[in-house]
């Protein structure tokens, strides 16, 4: 079994934002040498997530549009604090922070049009990812 | 270390759908031989989900209905490409389209009630997910 | 490869609750022996959930409450069953039952506030989640 550990670092000009990691992910694959096995892409942050989609402007502004929504900026109990990015840590919970990716035949196994999304709540600042594969 | 892949297709009558393929995966787990492990469930498309839960008809019901409440149809940024499952993508978001398995002794290590659902929300059409075990 | 597996028993004294399991996932990690791989950290039952986030008071009040507004108590039709705990199940769908812990170099690879919580929506009685261990 190997496997092959790297980090991404973000630190997005806007607070929230889709960045498509998918050719970072695919580098990454193809420096471990794996070609049977699995790929974890993992927010290491708790106000950010990973999110599997279509790469279509659309999409990722309704996507967003629907998290502000369903978990708006407001007042929470978190911001006594000091902080003021409740809404983000509620934006994590409904995302999430993670995804495996299947790697076959030397390949992410991904459909036509899955594309990985690091997703950013709370940006404009140094936020990291891990990138783990295991296989062989 | 061993792996299997092999893929689901679903052509669901309904254009949402809730469709029960734990046995489809207990198959599977038992061609790949593999005794001790991980198998990864993974919707391919970006307008379904897979969601591990209770087999009652209630829960199934509350569920598709719990997500056009909070993902209704409506009209959204994506329609612009002249598509109309904006909804779809949104109820992926909620739902997410993968979950891992664990594999004890030979078995899909489920609780009593546990059930693998793989979630449809824009069926009618022919759809793949990806089931990959890891393991020995 | 290695793997290894335990099962974490919880009975909560409230009906909903966030537990941190964090030492004891490291305990796990620590008694596989392994270097590099993952963990999966999995709720057996469905009403419960398994969520990374900040082990701030605060942030874990707004989650709950932020559930229960998405995922209120009321009457649904798996209580046609008997069970009232159709909420519960909802309030799996969004927080999921499971997250992967990559481990690198014999640790739990989190960020600095990652914490891992058990989510317990229909406590108050015995449940179980399973840890399993993969690499080397």
């Amino acid at each position: 079994m190997k496997s092959h550990t790297e980090y991404l670092f973000f630190q997005t000009p806007k607070r929230r934002e889709f960045v498509n990691i998918t050719s970072d992910c695919e580098r990454i694959l193809h420096e471990s040498g794996i070609q049977e096995g699995m790929m974890l892409v993992s927010a290491m942050h708790i106000t950010a997530g990973v999110w599997v989609n279509d790469n279509e402007s659309g999409i990722l502004e309704d996507a967003m549009e629907f998290l502000e929504r369903l978990a708006p900026k407001a007042d929470y109990r978190h911001h006594r604090t000091g902080e003021d990015n409740g809404d983000a840590h509620l934006k994590n919970l409904l995302v999430h922070h993670q995804v495996i990716i299947p790697v076959t035949g030397g390949r992410l196994d991904l459909g036509p049009w899955q594309t990985i999304f690091y997703a950013e709540f709370d940006g404009q600042r140094r936020k990291r990812v891990v990138v783990k594969v295991m296989g062989e």
